[in-house]
């Protein structure tokens, strides 16, 4: 069985688990019945407990679903504390489901792995040792990878059904009223594990700072929570900042950030009240710096920004370049403090964000997103999973969910060392090129050929060069020459959904 | 068939109802699977339009449930014109769910159930002519009346399923982020608003005031809205304040409200961080205001303030002597404006507020509240529903919910006019005794036999003479005599709920 990006798929495998192939980008007007969770009425008076593991006693059984969320990135503490207990409890066969698998988690999963506790993963990625694991076969079961857009639809339509959420905040009373803004180890937005304190059917808050009764604001609300747990510290707070915040000075990636700003200031979607999404990373906020100015100089000012924000966009909001930033998560302290104090950067949770199946997420009305590649093909399909050894390393975030902005340009240099980054045939595909419109390299740009509108606006743009992906592809190849073909097992240790929850890609385990 | 407070009911109605009689306050811990509601999946680009008719045409149809809020009171401009649609359209058969009814709706009500279009109401309350008409038998179905808290139940677990919201706010965007704090027509907390926004199937804003997209804050949220109608006007701002704000002057009720202060002030909950509820009315804000003095004398500050906000309220947030205010609904335009500038006042849905089936609703935590009555009995029960005449003039509010407090009072006076509020028996139960402390009246007070703590502290307060309820109601009887029984007909036309959604009392239609 091939789905519509030309990808293999395990046929057994998805009939068991009732997946349908990848089609198109296209999500239509379904009518979606959601799901609930089933609350255990309390005054909530007996909220607050010290010990993780009476509440682990009362509340896991084998086959659960569990879920964290990923806000503490590699600064985590809540993650280990709370699988140390799980496993050591001899709970068996749950079913992971975090909004994100984080470097710091790695070793802790591949034990509860091996323990027989953790038998089901489903995540946005995975990274490092785990990433290995998983691609060396460690799993029996396939991760199931899903975007946050795809996630918070999943959660909502009952396809990720969480029984037990245990979630870290920096601060919360007694009853588990919480936010991400205040505290030692502060993240800002809470977005992702706003589903899942909306939708688990019980909500563990972890803190280290229990603060006066009613903490307000409250993005986790009181009628959410079923226990309060108090730990020493739930994360490092120098450890929470991405790390990639710092301005690049690579004259590559200046190179490319300087095109993508070309690109986005001379396409009809660079006027008053546009909307963009930059993201993280050395190349993204160097476009964000380059944004500003043109915006500046053209006297242009942008509705919103949206999506993982960092400080160079909080600025663009304080000087007020930017009406509303809507902040689904935060990437530096910066934006996290940002968040406390500018009422205009809203905290939205991922539905809100990007769940297709919704009545309009914010996604849906974004007119320029800058996306990065670990490989892009000749048929524009992008690959931010897997590296070109086959080895899972990386994630969706919201990849798939932003690329439907009307202008989507993935910004990536030619070759990275002795890889190309255009090339044939992405090692998996995550993002459909049917939604990718412009790719950008240090060399020049490829246009999507269905977007014709966009070839013309381009063709002649001082200083950027225009390729056929072809082009760029071969200029690729002809630097690192042409890769030996993975070798892989005939075991699928991974199915990616594409947003709408039909499946984009299986990974396939790889040999050694 | 007869309840745990004496109250005949109509089996027949009880049990095609599929009703249990009133037991007791006691709530427990019950395990309760919620609800959700089926979403059209849309990228919100078509929700804005300019007609109301073709709204209902393409999602009322026959039996359906509709509902409205009634933040706007007796200011309100939508539900008038949504309801001559609904009519003129020919509907048939439908549920009217509103969070209450107010006069300004009182001809339309009537109306609509005289052509058929209306069959049955569940609301907090009515008065008026509407009141008048049912209680003399206008609607065939019994009307279903709903505390706040008990209304925030229902739909959280399907009692209530709402098929269309109708909801006025007085700024939307074009996808449909909307709050009560700006435009013409302002009423600042969307409380009860939000619970229809939330699980309704399908919600429709209605707005004089489109505001550039993306509108924060977004207490009704894009994902939420089906459609957004720009009208005319949503409300009229003169008339959303409730009027029952003037500080009174009348020489009975501020003998009540010093009273209510002295009980408040010498209870062992008037401590630092103490929480209160007193509403609106001349007593509630004279009450505040004695209640400010000896917060000041005493060097105390309350944690909290809850309910329905008047600007007294809010002024003691700005003093600094409450930390926060958890805010479901704002009684004059002081308050809604104070909403818009204090982060320390948290809009909260009435689920937080007074859900008894959650993990703690907001009355849990509440230790004085103030509430008015138009009857108390002698088992402390109280009327705040039917006249002496058995005519329905009332609304349950949050009446029973925030009755859970750790003190509760009523402030009445003993006689209105020519009629006792102190009886022997009260017309319609809506609060029950057991969760009634204390009641104040001009002449005295009366303490609930079962608070012997009470009692004890409050025996020898200087200028608080202690009655027991009978001798109250005693001295009520003879200031105004025996009055004449109430002549009621075989038909019940309506059933009151207490909170946990068993029925505390059946009301009869009335004779002439």
């Amino acid at each position: 069985m091939k789905n519509n990006v030309n990808r293999e798929l395990p046929e057994d495998l998805m009939s068991d688990l009732h997946y349908q192939p990848y089609e198109n980008t296209e999500i239509g007007n379904p009518d979606i019945q959601r799901v609930a969770p089933k609350v255990r009425v309390s005054t909530g008076d007996d909220k607050l407990v010290s010990s993780i593991e009476n509440v682990v006693k009362e509340n896991v059984k084998d086959g659960m679903t569990i879920s964290f969320h990923h806000h503490f990135r590699d600064g985590d503490f809540v993650f280990n504390q709370v699988m140390r207990v799980i496993i050591d409890s001899g709970l068996k066969d749950l079913t992971l489901a975090p909004s994100s698998l984080t470097d710091i988690m790695n070793d802790m999963v591949i034990e509860a792995i091996k323990a027989g506790t953790i038998t089901n993963i489903t995540s946005s990625g995975m990274r490092g040792k785990l990433g290995d694991f998983v691609s060396h076969g460690g799993l029996k079961n396939p991760v199931i990878f899903r975007s946050h857009g795809g996630r918070a639809r999943a959660i909502e339509d009952g396809a990720i059904k969480i029984d037990v959420a245990f979630l870290g905040v920096p601060n919360a009373d007694k009853l588990g009223n919480a936010n991400g803004m205040l505290g030692d180890a502060v993240f800002g937005s809470l977005g992702y594990a706003l589903m899942d304190a909306q939708y688990a059917d019980k909500v563990v808050l972890l803190t280290d700072n229990i603060v006066d009764y009613p903490n307000t604001p409250a993005s986790i609300k009181q009628t959410q929570v079923d226990y309060v747990v108090k730990v020493d510290k739930v994360g490092d707070p120098d450890k929470i900042g991405s790390g990639a915040t710092r301005f690049t000075k690579d004259p590559k990636e200046l190179k490319i950030a300087q095109t993508v700003n070309d690109i986005i200031v001379n396409s009809p979607y660079f006027k008053d009240g546009f909307s963009f999404q930059t993201g993280s990373g050395g190349a993204a906020l160097a476009v964000t710096r380059y944004l500003r100015q043109a915006m500046i100089d053209n006297k242009i000012k942008a509705s919103f920004a949206l999506g993982g924000i960092t400080k160079p966009t909080t600025d663009l909001l304080e000087e007020g370049l930017v009406s509303k930033i809507m902040d689904v998560q935060d990437f530096d302290k910066g934006a996290a403090d940002s968040m406390h104090t500018n009422k205009n950067q809203q905290e939205i949770d991922a539905s809100w964000y990007a769940d297709p199946y919704n009545k309009g997420a914010m996604v849906d009305q974004l007119d320029v997103v800058i996306l990065s590649a670990l490989e892009i093909d000749t048929n524009f399909n992008v690959n931010v999973m897997s590296g070109s050894d086959g080895v899972i390393r990386g994630a969706i975030g919201g990849h798939q969910d932003a690329a439907t902005a009307k202008l989507t340009i993935i910004s990536a240099p030619l070759v990275r060392g002795r890889l190309a980054t255009v090339v044939p045939e992405v090692t998996s595909v995550v993002t459909p090129g049917d939604s990718v419109d412009v790719l950008v390299t240090e060399v020049g740009i490829a246009i999507n050929p269905k977007r014709t509108d966009l070839i013309k606006e381009f063709a002649k743009l001082p200083g950027v060069p225009v390729y056929s992906i072809e082009e760029l592809q071969a200029k690729a190849e002809k630097m690192v020459g042409t890769p030996k073909p993975i070798e892989y097992g005939d075991r699928t240790v991974a199915l990616v959904e594409y947003r709408d929850g039909t499946i984009i890609d299986a990974i396939k385990e790889v040999k050694d």
